[in-house]
Order: C-alpha cells, then sequence, then structure tokens
C-alpha cells in the first residue's frame, strides 16, 4: 500500500473518513498531511496549467484551485496530459447520505466536479453510499436509501448536465450491475483484512459488512463497472475530486487497480469546510447551530453568523483598530474563501480585517450578503429537481456522450490494427493510455 | 452464537466448510458432532414421521434419511408441523463451482432435495457460490461463472421440476436482484469479524471478501430474497438440506435471524461421502482416482472400484471366509448404502460380506453393478440439458408456483382483516407460522 499505516502521533491530526480531528485552532496542517499521504501539493504551476487549459474554452481556473481549497492532488497532470492530447476521462466523487440536512460543507465536492465537467466536457458519476451509511448509522435501508433520494436533488441542484451525469445509490445499482459487483469481488480479492485495519482502523468488533465496505466505494473509479456509459472499455481514466479525508479509500483503490490491469484513479483533495464555531470543532448535522443548512432561510442565516461564527477579532474596538483582526482564525473569512467569487473585493476584506480598518460585524455582513442570495438559488434550484428529474439522473441508461466510447474489439490485437489503419485507433489510443496511467508501478 | 466456537481438541474431527479430518478409518464420529454443533439426531420417531407424511402420497422416506445418511437435523419437526397444517416451505441446497469435475458425493444434497421437492411439492432454490469459489481459489470471475453454468447442468440432471426450481450464480443473481443484495447488508451489520472468525476461523490475512462471504451463504435461507417467487413474502420458512460441513453458515444465520425479523431456516444434514481411498481420506477433484467423476465411463468406473475402493475384506481369502468382512470402513459397502436402494438386498449383502460368505470381488461387482447404470442413467439426462434448459432453470422468473404466495398487503394489520373474514387469511397463517418459527429465541 502506498504510505501503509495511518497510525499518528499523539500531536498529528487525524484524518480518516471518519474521524477529522485537529488541535490546533486554525484546523488541520495541511502540508504535513501531503506529505504522510504521500500525495502532491498542488503547486502554483499545476494552477497555472489548469487554467492554460480551461482559458481555452473561455474559464478562468476555479478559485477553490486557486486559492489553496483543493491543495492536494494524485497524477492530475497525467489527466491534463490526457485531456490535451484529446484523450477521455471522467469524473467520480460522492456522499454518504447519512441525514436529509446538508450543509454548504458538503457542497464543496460537488461545486468543484461541476465546474470540472463544464471546463472538460466530461462524464461525471456520483456514488450515493447508502449501504455504508446503513452499516454505519442506527437507520434501516429504506431510510439510507430515501436520504439518498432526497441527497440527490440538492447534488442536481449544484447544476450537473443530464446528459453528462449518473448519480447511483449503491442500495439500487449494487443490484442492478453484475459488472459493478463483479469489480468489488476483484477489489475484495486483493485486500486483506490486516491491510483493511492498517487503512482504515477497522476493529474486530466491526461488523464484516463495514471490513469490505471499502471495495465498494473503490469500483466507481473502474470505468467498467459503468457498462452503459463506457460500454466495457477497461481504458478510461477517473479523477476523483473529493474532502482529504477519503483518500484512504482511493490509496487502497491505487493499490489494487495494477493488479487487476485496471486504471488508478487521479485524485484532487480539498480541505475541510470549517464550523462556524471553528476549524477546531466539527460540523454536525444533529447540531443546527454547527453550520449553514442548505434548508436555512435568510433570516437564519443572518442569525447563525451574527451569533455563531468564530471571530478572528479582537476583544475591544479599540483593540481590534489598533492590532487588526486574524484571517486565518475568523470563520466568516475562511467561509468567504469558499464562497466569495471577486478575488479582488476578497483580498481588500483581507487586508481591511487584518489591518483593523474592518470590524468583525461587517465582515460577518459582507458573509451574509453573498450566503443569502446563495443559498437561496440553491434552494430555488433544488425545488425544479422533481421526482422525475432525481429519476433521470440515476436511471441506468445510455447517454449522449456514451458514442464517444466505442465498445473494445474482443480479441483484436494492436498490432493487427496498425496494418489496417495508420492513424492512431481508439484501441491504441487507450493501450498507450493505460501504460501510461499504471502498469507495473505498484506503489508501496 | 449457537455454539460460538468450533476451536476443536487435537483428538477431535476438524468439521467446517473447507476442511473435513478425522483420525478414524470410520471417518468421522457423528454423534460427537451433534453434541458440538447442538444439532438434533434424526431418530426414528422423526423417521416414522417422514414416512407417514410422505406415504400419504404414496412415497415411502428416502434411504438416505432411513439409513442415517441424513442424520441429524434442525427443527426439521416444525417444517414437518407446518407442512401437516397446509403451510408453505422452501427448500434451499447449493453448490461451491470450483470444478467441472463433478463426483458421486456431490449429487447427494441434490438427490435428497429433490426427493423433498416431490415429496412436499414445495419450491426448491439452489445456490451456485461461484462468486466465493473466485474468493478461495485461483480462477478468474468469468472461468467461475462457467463452472457455475457448467455444474447447473449436472443439478438438473438430478429430476428437478423447470416449474418449481430457481437455480441461481451468485454472480449473475446478486447483480440482478436488489433484495437479495438487501437483505446480504442486513446479514453483514450482524455479524462482527470476531464472530466469523469464531465461527470460520477467518484469520486477519484472509481477504475481506471471504470475510463478509457467509453474508451471502446465509441469505437464501430467507423467501424475501426472491421476490420472483415469493412476492416479497417474509413468512415462509425454508428447509436446507446439505452435508454437514455446511452448519456453520447456518448457525450463524439462525443466530441473525430473529434480530433481523426473518425466520430461522431449519436445516437437515448429511454425512460426508467417503473418498474411494477410505473415510479417513479426502476425494479431490484434482485426484482423478480419489472418487467416481459424473463423466467417467463404464470401464472408469469398473477399474477404479477394483483398484481403488478401500476393501474392508481380509488379507486372505481363507482369513475372509473364517473372520468375515468389515462393513464399516469397507468403501464399495458405504457406497452402496447410498445408491442400492433394495434395502433387503443391501442387508443381504451386509450379513454376506460381515460373515464371509461373500467376498471383496463380489461386493466390488455388486457396486459396480449399481453405479454403471445410475451414472450412465446421469450423463443421458445431463446431455438432454441444453444451453436452453439451463436458461430456463436460471432465469429470473415467475413460476406457477408462485400464485401459492400472494403479496403481504401494506399496512393491514391481522386485527382489521379477522372483521372481514372468519377464516384465516394467508397473513394471519404468516403471522402465526412467525412467532412459531422464530422470535425472542436468539440460542447463545
Amino acid at each position: 500500500m502506498e504510505n501503509g499505516t495511518d497510525k499518528v502521533a499523539e500531536e498529528e491530526d487525524i484524518v480518516n473518513p471518519w474521524e477529522v480531528q485537529s488541535s490546533s485552532s486554525k484546523g488541520v496542517d495541511y502540508d504535513k498531511l501531503i506529505k504522510r499521504f504521500g500525495s502532491s501539493k498542488v503547486d502554483q504551476d499545476l494552477i497555472d496549467r489548469i487554467e492554460r487549459i480551461t482559458m481555452k474554452t473561455g474559464r478562468k481556473v476555479h478559485h477553490f484551485i486557486k486559492r489553496g481549497l483543493f491543495f492536494s492532488h494524485r497524477e492530475m497532470n497525467k489527466i491534463l496530459d490526457l485531456y490535451e492530447q484529446g484523450k477521455p476521462f471522467y469524473l467520480y466523487t460522492g456522499r454518504g447520505p447519512s441525514s436529509q440536512a446538508m450543509h454548504l460543507g458538503h457542497l464543496i465536492p460537488f461545486i468543484m466536479t461541476r465546474y470540472l465537467q463544464e471546463a472538460f466536457d466530461v462524464p461525471v458519476v456520483v456514488q450515493l453510499t447508502d449501504d455504508e451509511k446503513f452499516l454505519w448509522k442506527s437507520l434501516t435501508l429504506e431510510e439510507c436509501y430515501n436520504l439518498a433520494k432526497e441527497n440527490t436533488k440538492d447534488i442536481i441542484a449544484c447544476g450537473f448536465d443530464p446528459d453528462k451525469t449518473f448519480i447511483f445509490s449503491d442500495l439500487d445499482y449494487i443490484g442492478s450491475c453484475k459488472e459493478f459487483y463483479w469489480n468489488m469481488k476483484r477489489v475484495e480479492k486483493c485486500v486483506t483484512f490486516n491491510q483493511a485495519r492498517g487503512i482504515f482502523g477497522f476493529s474486530d468488533t466491526d461488523c464484516i459488512g463495514k471490513i469490505s465496505f471499502p471495495a465498494i466505494q473503490a469500483v466507481p473509479s473502474f470505468s467498467t463497472s459503468f457498462p452503459h456509459i463506457f460500454n466495457g472499455r477497461k481504458d478510461i481514466p477517473c479523477l476523483i475530486p473529493c474532502a482529504i479525508d477519503q483518500d484512504p479509500y482511493f490509496r487502497m483503490t491505487r493499490d489494487v487497480a495494477p493488479r487487476l490491469k485496471l486504471m488508478k484513479p487521479a485524485l484532487l483533495h480539498s480541505v475541510f469546510f470549517p464550523a462556524l464555531q471553528g476549524a477546531q470543532t466539527k460540523m454536525s448535522a444533529s447540531e443546527p447551530t454547527s453550520s449553514i443548512f442548505l434548508t436555512d432561510t435568510a433570516n437564519q442565516i443572518k442569525n447563525k453568523i451574527n451569533r455563531y461564527a468564530f471571530s478572528g477579532g479582537r476583544d475591544t474596538v479599540e483593540e481590534h483598530r489598533e492590532k487588526g483582526g486574524d484571517c486565518e482564525v475568523d470563520v466568516s473569512f475562511q467561509f468567504l474563501k469558499f464562497f466569495m467569487e471577486d478575488d479582488e473585493r476578497l483580498e481588500q476584506i483581507r487586508q481591511d480585517y487584518s489591518s483593523g480598518k474592518m470590524l468583525t460585524g461587517e465582515l460577518k455582513k459582507e458573509l451574509i450578503s453573498v450566503l443569502q442570495p446563495l443559498v437561496a438559488k440553491h434552494q430555488e434550484a433544488r425545488a425544479k429537481a422533481t421526482a422525475e428529474v432525481v429519476e433521470k439522473f440515476m436511471s441506468i441508461r445510455k447517454m449522449p456522450c456514451s458514442d464517444k466510447y466505442p465498445p473494445p474489439v474482443p480479441g483484436a490485437s494492436s498490432k493487427k490494427k496498425k496494418k489496417k489503419q495508420k492513424v492512431d485507433s481508439v484501441d491504441d489510443v487507450a493501450k498507450n493510455v493505460e501504460e501510461k496511467l499504471h502498469c507495473g508501478k505498484v506503489e508501496t
């Protein structure tokens, strides 16, 4: 395994799919995390490269990337290589539907994924791990499945293209797609209990469903898991935008892929979205004051920010004017980094708040004026996601984009093909891509 | 768990789904096994009761039961209670398709199941655990799936009723039936790694697929796993005829069922079919001389028996005539117990061989004359199981018998029903059955 164990010294941050804990008021130390996880920093070169590419279709690089909110990656450069060569890839992200109450932080991977879908014109698959939530929470299967459908509305509201987006519930899709189940078994055969315990921290008292679950989150990384989209093609790599706590799943997936002669997923990792009370505390769906929910009214948003958003300001106005506020720990400023698109205005606010020119109340007012319309717009878009729209996004269907992936020709070797046609066939391209992206390089 | 651990003292027989080992030339001590597993002996009372019931439709009790070859059970009496009350049940058995070469021993559960199907006029489900074989053996998924289809021909050749029999491959059915997958998750949530290790002896180096597999073998015990047959009914119990090494799966299932408000399966356990070399050795598909294969020619059968069948005879004819042979260890006699239907003739042979009147060569000749036509008949029946016939048995389909199980009325309480009709509704019967078969009685 890449980075075999996540056992950390006591002073280190705890980051895994079920727990994120930091001892610092600034939150998790992300530079340390990159080293520990063995991923790569999204540096200025990569940001510039993304912008060069997306500017060809008139899109600036997304501010999530430019501002370091998606700060880490694995093989993002290879995905860009492929794109520049006109070769296909797809996007995969997901959500564990444990609650109907989604908050702002839950939107981050979907906003990023939606941006990438538009910028690169690629298909998206969204996995709703309702089976995971059943195994981990005190919920029935029916409840988890219904939550998956409810959450789908919020995902659709992010603006995904219905002609290029497949949203699926595990409880629905696994019992409907043999290829997905076959890939699950292939992954399950490659991972021992010891390895799963090392990566995910399972204990002997965990149920057997939890122990084999990681295979289910791994499998959407492989294009063969979606025969209705990719027509059985093995050679279409995927890029996974997700919060960095999900990385253990994909370290495992990247370890297993070459052994299955399948392609390693590339990754783009985000930081964690802070709770209103500060980066040290955890947002919780059961604690309504810990975050802004997508169902909050304009008034609720205003009150929550004014009452609960942790301030980086000083104790008195005088002191604040003199010494200035601390944007690094101020939650309102952190929220603005996510949701204020105007770079210049954000920088002005940073300077004014840091210098003491801007007071906490004024900063909060700025945030409120950004979030109120943003949440209202989301609610409007969500209201349009009727049962029929949800049905469309979740149905197992051919998509217009599927034509781009002609099925592999069985038994056709690339040598034979070369004799017949001089132009690179899709299969040749595929082979080339495959060689590039994985084979033989088992990282340890 | 019933009988939580199978750790045995060194002198005890080893019996689990992957290993059967005995230190005695007579094979496993089955009386001890009944005590260790906590099952019940198939005693004369039960045999008489089965005969009383089956004689109503003109069938004698099967000689497998009469001769103690199906020697142990769990709640077989409750299944007979239900049958006598005109209430439904179904049969479930299975096979792990690890090899195309099925031998005589593999037929035992299917012959029994086929007999019970006919005697009680009930549906049968047959699970082919091709996914299990993939996880345990060095085979590809495609190979395991093909073996499942090949083995299906041998199963069909046992004479199952196509209108009442559903044969399914896990690799096929799980990706086609949500209800089955949902039940898998329900079972997976109830069993910890600790428990699975206790029951099945898993180690930390076993892959995560093996660790969660027991849920897959458990699930066909529940009628909701087959909505196309039982229309969503939860209240139809099953009886599982199988070799006793499969009992650990169903001890686990019986432990879990009440917690899921599902019915515990009843069981009917067979002894192990001996290898030609004796009950102490193991039959192996890779060792062609260890058993009679269903593909063997008349000549191969004759030669194998004459050359390899372990004899209970004496070293010289004189000694044999004087002291007689030992039927308990003689493999030819043991085989006859399985396959010679004529009770009187079998008893005569036992007496003659034990007294020394019959020599080993003569005993073997008797066996050859039974097995040659039996295997030839099987081959003939198997040849008729064409791809289309296989397709029919394996297709997910309504069956004529499905009409016997009207779907549960959602939200209808039995109180309301009673007001409307005085005769017991099917739902009332169902409720009654359910109360009888499981609830509350978690065995520990």
